[in-house]
């Protein structure tokens, strides 16, 4: 199982410095929307991290104008980029056709869709599924029973990541559980004193 | 009724000119999400507008973290910000107390959202509701007949805002039909070769 680490609500700076010390230890490093939102995709472009080992996700969240968002995000040198499940049909695969074409990889955020909506857009074979609880949510999330349902509900969707207030424990359950592809942490790497120690702690729990 | 004139995918600098010279014509001007994810909030609110007459709208399109990027969008000199319909009720319900206590303004945009879903998010009484048609979708969207379905099925929205390219003819049958509150133009306005011009002819299409 990959480990993304997410990075957020700090400046640019900070986000790149922290980014180098993560680059080989998380599997992605996450560039949050916050940064994307705060900064922008012509900055970020023009300040490339050359990452040695980590691939680069750019949380664009995009819900309309996906080819050129798509487009924006590829040039800044994201290799994952992500379009929310609550799209139109038509910029999922539109997004979808683009990373192809560019031989890139995209994440679809499953943040608040139903079961009916995630059916019309279960299709995209080469695509990683994101289950996601809101931040703003005041309702619990169970990472571990939601890639359970999940996987129940949509079994021929293969590449499956999973968000939303995980710790170590739960990074380890998810991965002796075995269907999720990648587990995606935010402040309990970012937040700690030592990012790269507490990403080396979830890295060691992920091993089977 | 009011019109709105979005500017997107042109650079920050076209766009503040371009700001200025429709200050006081269209009576909101939209900085599209383009602009703040290519520029980011961060250099919007270092180059602040000082708009005389029209009110600045940040098309943030907030999904999730909403009292991050609504405090981060006011902080940028939006007087109206936008969260996405198809949030968690958290998200909206907390932007939605953000922008009261600030006096400010918020649109809550229903892309892609059912009635059932907007069902649940339509008691917020000073929100200003966004019917807004995907520009990815390949279907066609009647601004005209949307808005008089939209307004059957929820008569206790007062604030209605139409988008989906919506040029002068479209926009005069809405002002007759008397129900929306803005009309919300994209390029039929700053894609024409004299924008000012334009606004003025929705805007005279627009008096009753």
């Amino acid at each position: 199982m990959k480990l993304q680490a997410a990075i957020d609500r700090v400046s640019l700076g900070d986000a790149v410095t922290l980014a180098h010390r993560l680059d080989g230890i998380a599997d992605v490093i996450e560039f949050g929307t916050s940064l994307v939102k705060d900064y922008g995709l012509v900055m970020i472009k023009e300040n490339p991290l050359h990452l040695k080992k980590s691939k680069l996700l750019l949380d664009l969240k995009t819900i309309d104008e996906g080819p050129y968002e798509f487009r924006r995000g590829f040039e800044a040198h994201g290799d994952i980029l992500t379009v929310m499940a609550g799209s139109s049909y038509d910029t999922i695969s539109k997004t979808y056709d683009i990373t192809q074409d560019v031989h890139k990889e995209m994440l679809i955020d499953l943040l608040e869709v139903d079961t009916a909506k995630i059916k019309t857009i279960s299709g995209f074979k080469n695509a990683i599924y994101g289950l996601h609880h809101s931040r703003d949510a005041e309702s619990n999330f169970d990472a571990i029973s939601a890639t359970k349902k999940f996987h129940e509900d949509f079994p021929d969707i293969k590449r499956i990541a999973v968000a939303g207030g995980i710790d170590v424990e739960q990074a380890k359950g998810l991965s002796q559980q075995g269907i999720a592809d990648t587990v995606i942490v935010g402040s309990k790497i970012v937040g700690e004193e030592d990012p790269v120690k507490a990403a080396k702690q979830f890295k060691e729990a992920m091993k089977k």
